[in-house]
């Protein structure tokens, strides 16, 4: 537990909380006791919620049902954009991750966007969220920035570029192969593959955009897992229209795309995607979504785009720190909850 | 589901939030899934985590352990009061209510302050955000009055008395059996008698102070909890420097106290409590506390206070509705979860 810390994550969140006032997003309170409409793509990670050993304690509409704890508000966001337009919450994320190492938690800080707005849109407002972060601290008196440990980093923050580089998912794996690596069309991205890409941008961040999509029907299956509902980029097709941003130290730190908001074209995708199959194996069914979708079907929906920052990694960066679990006040994984 | 809940808690916690930014509070990240330590006095009411049936899949310092969802970050906050001399935090307060009505949730926004400072100053600071609240709210442009549900109430609102009224706990039992109440020293006050003590100061918040200590030794046993880590009042022997606010239609909306903060006194009173008891009886023990007792011991504390203020109750009272239900975007309790 750490007082530096402390003091980083309040002034981080605070200016990122004032980039969005500024730009009128109204702040939601999604819930975190959830069904599975709580999950992102990595449903096997998700925590279950028991009362006295029961874990089938909750009875949504008489019958009996498991509950999660959420690992993402976006769907809960996503149904009020008709209607606010700009959304977002601030929340715990939970990941039952079992590997206890420097780039896991099973609990962190996710700041989750969702607006009437295209993807171009989405870049800007990432790009805006993170510069509102960076020039917030270190326009800082000089006690609270060495108070937030951020002395040795001002220097390098300070030369924030104001339009981060993109490249393509394509063209990543172009770029390491280049480079020597091996890595296939298809494959994951690791973070040391990231590493490497970033080592050749002076180390600022990178968008890596368009990444494969996994509902499109290829001849080989794919390693890359995305969220079902991304859309598809319909001038590249068999890619979506997302957007992950890397960052030094803290790798894949904001997950990002433009949303599927047809409900015909939702339910397809979904029951049609990995997580779905995992979800229906664990019990779960169409059942779980049926809010979203009765919303969907009965309000409609407009062209719109989000994301989640990862706070925790974003900190990790800013502190220029290796481990995940010295960039955060109150680390929680497997091996340490207090 | 309700868009104008939606528009009315993003003001109020905008508004809240602003006057803590103004008196220099801090706003820490405290954790959701804990030890006992986030636990508050209705320890019967924490939800488990679990991973795939697995009841004691975190393993803390190498020994299986029982997890839990956080019903307060109270005590998270209170180990960074002496650093940081005003903290708070938002967040989901978890508890596994079994009762499906118009009063209570699984889950709901908590608002927790705590700071350096004595029980004076704490429910100065209460009046202050919830006029904050208030007067933030009803300055708004009319369209985002009535949006927020709010065009029926703004005058009843614009007339909140700028200090609260204030009774003990001797005075308002005193009060309610000269009203003709059954109730005897010593019995919870249930929300039909805040009800009743309301109607008599035309229905304004009201705090009740100094209610009975729950640790303090005497013949008979009593009904009224409290954490315990309240400290005691030594002008009344057997009160504690507590006070929950009353709010009409929300009924007790604010929980706070001065607390404790020498280490002996705090691991006899927690000792001596009955939560304590009925932790060790669900095989918990003083080692889910050893993070703060350890913090409290190496770093000292100082006179310090704290609250929650439960949002959910408060939005109740702001709309003047007789159910919580619609009174936040998403209420949950057994009978409903999304």
């Amino acid at each position: 537990m750490s007082f530096s810390t402390a003091k980083l994550e309040h002034y981080a969140m605070k200016f990122a909380r004032r980039y969005l006032d500024d730009h009128g997003f109204f702040e939601m309170f999604p819930p975190r006791i959830v069904r599975a409409s709580g999950a992102c793509e990595n449903i096997d990670t998700l925590f279950e919620v028991a009362m006295d050993g029961q874990m089938d304690w909750f009875k949504p509409e008489g019958k009996s049902s498991h509950a999660y704890l959420a690992q993402t508000g976006q769907l809960y966001l996503e149904a009020f954009v008709p209607e606010l337009n700009k959304t977002y919450c601030v929340g715990s994320s939970f990941r039952a991750e079992p590997k206890v190492d420097e780039r896991h938690l099973t609990e962190f800080t996710l700041l989750e966007i969702e607006f009437v707005g295209n993807f171009d849109q989405l870049l800007r407002h990432i790009e805006g969220v993170i510069q509102a972060m960076v020039h917030g601290i270190i326009s800082l008196p000089a006690s609270e920035i060495k108070d937030s440990g951020l002395l040795d980093r001002v220097q390098k923050l300070s030369i924030l570029p104001h339009k981060f580089k993109k490249i393509s998912y394509d063209e990543a794996i172009a770029k390491l192969q280049e480079l020597g690596e091996t890595i296939h069309w298809g494959d994951d991205i690791s973070s040391a593959h990231e590493k490497r890409l970033l080592t050749e941008i002076d180390n600022q961040p990178l968008f890596i955009v368009r990444y494969p999509d996994p509902i499109f029907k290829r001849d080989k299956e794919i390693e890359v897992e995305k969220f079902f509902n991304m859309i598809p980029d319909h001038e590249n097709a068999g890619r979506v229209l997302s957007a992950d941003l890397i960052l030094p130290f803290g790798g894949e730190s904001v997950g990002a795309a433009a949303r599927v908001y047809q409900s015909a074209e939702m339910i397809d995708r979904l029951k049609n995607s990995k997580m779905f199959a995992r979800l229906v194996e664990k019990g779960g069914s169409l059942d779980d979504f049926k809010w979203y979708i009765n919303n969907l079907e009965e309000k409609g929906s407009l062209p719109h785009a989000g994301c989640g920052f990862g706070v925790a990694r974003i900190l990790q960066w800013l502190l220029g720190k290796n481990s995940i679990i010295d960039s955060v006040t109150f680390p929680s994984n497997r091996g340490h909850i207090i």
